[in-house]
């Protein structure tokens, strides 16, 4: 099952992607029904409209209530790292949970907007995307296997400089549309056995397998279940190896074998937006 | 004007406080309806019952979309962190902004579990709370101040030999419970001219004003909004002056005055929950 959030003509709903349609289903699009659709996602959308995928914007498929994000959980990303000057023994020692900010995400197809300001290194860092459909506190592992509904696709746009001289990422990770999602929640695939393809413009910029983590989803699961309970909603970006130089203008492709593609363009700022405002 | 978001006999409404009652409204518990509060309240508890205050439970006044706090914000809690190494010019330079997790929210009245395998310091962090009301990018001070809706009260439960050890706060601050937030947003003052006293078990622990910021909320918010929308339901939690520590069967207080008193009782964990659960 492929479960998209969609706009059509104004009206924002949750739809089943089947082919080149969108099968529209019931309900707030803002709270994904998880367990109807894994029981019987016929029932809701029983009497409602299909649309061609193509007339659809595709939203990120849902709106987390926590939105965690792994960080060094891949050795190439790692050594790079240490290479800059990280503590090694910080880096990937336990599966330690993150944060990003909700405001941050947009959906397959928009754009990111590269604010005025960033110098140096503007990267992507292509990630897959656990969703979790269960509420789970203290899991064994079976039990987060259990909990994930499906998985999607993340881009976790960072802008090294700003990175690096704040004390938190704020502004270099969750800047306005530096968190693309999507296109799409794929319940239907083991992404540990997936590949993660990145391309700037249709050409090849990295490849790697999905699965090659230092803790897969279900290690974080675990650990962060110790102290957290998650949510229906809740996602789970799983870091990256390696980054992709972005720059005005590029089209970025992160595809995952088995879920699908997520594509947005990178545009620049408006000149004035900063400076007239902030003079004020 | 006092909302609150409360349960009772099993289900969620928004309330406004009126004396010892609260007047439901109408509308999704979470989504507030912030617009038409400030436009006529009345009108959205037309016809509706009102309840004892002491007969319902306080939940978190707002779900955020998006959780920002401010860190080192106040002059003395930033000279104990540099008494214990952190290094200075990290410290309050810029008003930089951080995060905390929704996972973590719990209301007036709720418990706050002091989680198995938590040793030394565990502490209290007061911290006043700006509910935002607005959409807003690239804000003017003057349109930073009128994006506030209103305010609350915050507990920032901080596990101190967590948040040396980690590399992120995802158990140091974000466990269950330890984002104790209400006991309702109170739109009806300036907590730059508050008090903040906190309260151990009935006896004072620490006072300060409440406006002695190093960057106040507006200097955040137009700051923030250079890269960020915040949206309405957004808080802003804006750092503490201080701690005070909590042992378990703790009572703690935290009054702000003009805006209320938020109580929260410390609990242990049961014994069994991490070893049995976790074994498996």
């Amino acid at each position: 099952m492929l479960l998209a959030r969609c706009t059509h003509e104004g009206r924002e709903f949750l739809g089943l992607v089947e082919g080149e349609e969108v099968q529209e289903i019931s309900g707030d699009p803002l709270r994904v029904p998880f367990a109807q659709l894994t029981a019987d996602p016929a029932a809701l959308a029983a009497g409602l409209p299909r649309h061609p995928l193509a007339a659809v914007e595709l939203l990120p498929p849902v709106v987390p209530g926590t939105f965690y994000a792994a960080g060094f959980n891949y050795k190439a990303h790692n050594r790079h790292h240490e290479e800059l000057g990280y503590d090694p023994v910080k880096v990937g020692d336990r599966p330690e949970v993150g944060y990003r900010a909700q405001s941050a995400l947009v959906g397959h197809g928009a754009d990111i907007v590269k604010p005025q300001g960033v110098e140096g290194r503007f990267e992507t860092e292509a990630e897959v995307v656990a969703v979790f459909g269960a509420t789970l506190r203290h899991a064994t592992r079976e039990q987060a296997i259990d909990s994930v509904f499906g998985w999607t696709i993340g881009n976790d746009v960072s802008a090294r400089e700003w990175q690096h001289a704040d004390r938190t990422f704020y502004r270099a990770k969750n800047a306005d549309t530096f968190k693309p999602m999507g296109p799409w929640i794929q319940t239907d695939v083991d992404p540990l056995a997936s590949t993660t393809t990145v391309s700037r413009n249709g050409r090849l910029d990295a490849q790697f397998a999905t699965g090659d983590m230092i803790f897969d989803p279900y290690d974080f699961i675990v650990e962060m279940t110790k102290y957290i309970t998650i949510h229906p909603g809740d996602v789970l970006w799983m870091g990256a190896d390696g980054n992709t130089p972005m720059a005005v203008g590029d089209v970025i492709d992160i595809e995952i074998s088995g879920i699908g593609t997520l594509t947005n363009t990178v545009v620049g700022e408006a000149a004035d937006t900063h400076t007239e405002r902030t003079r004020s």
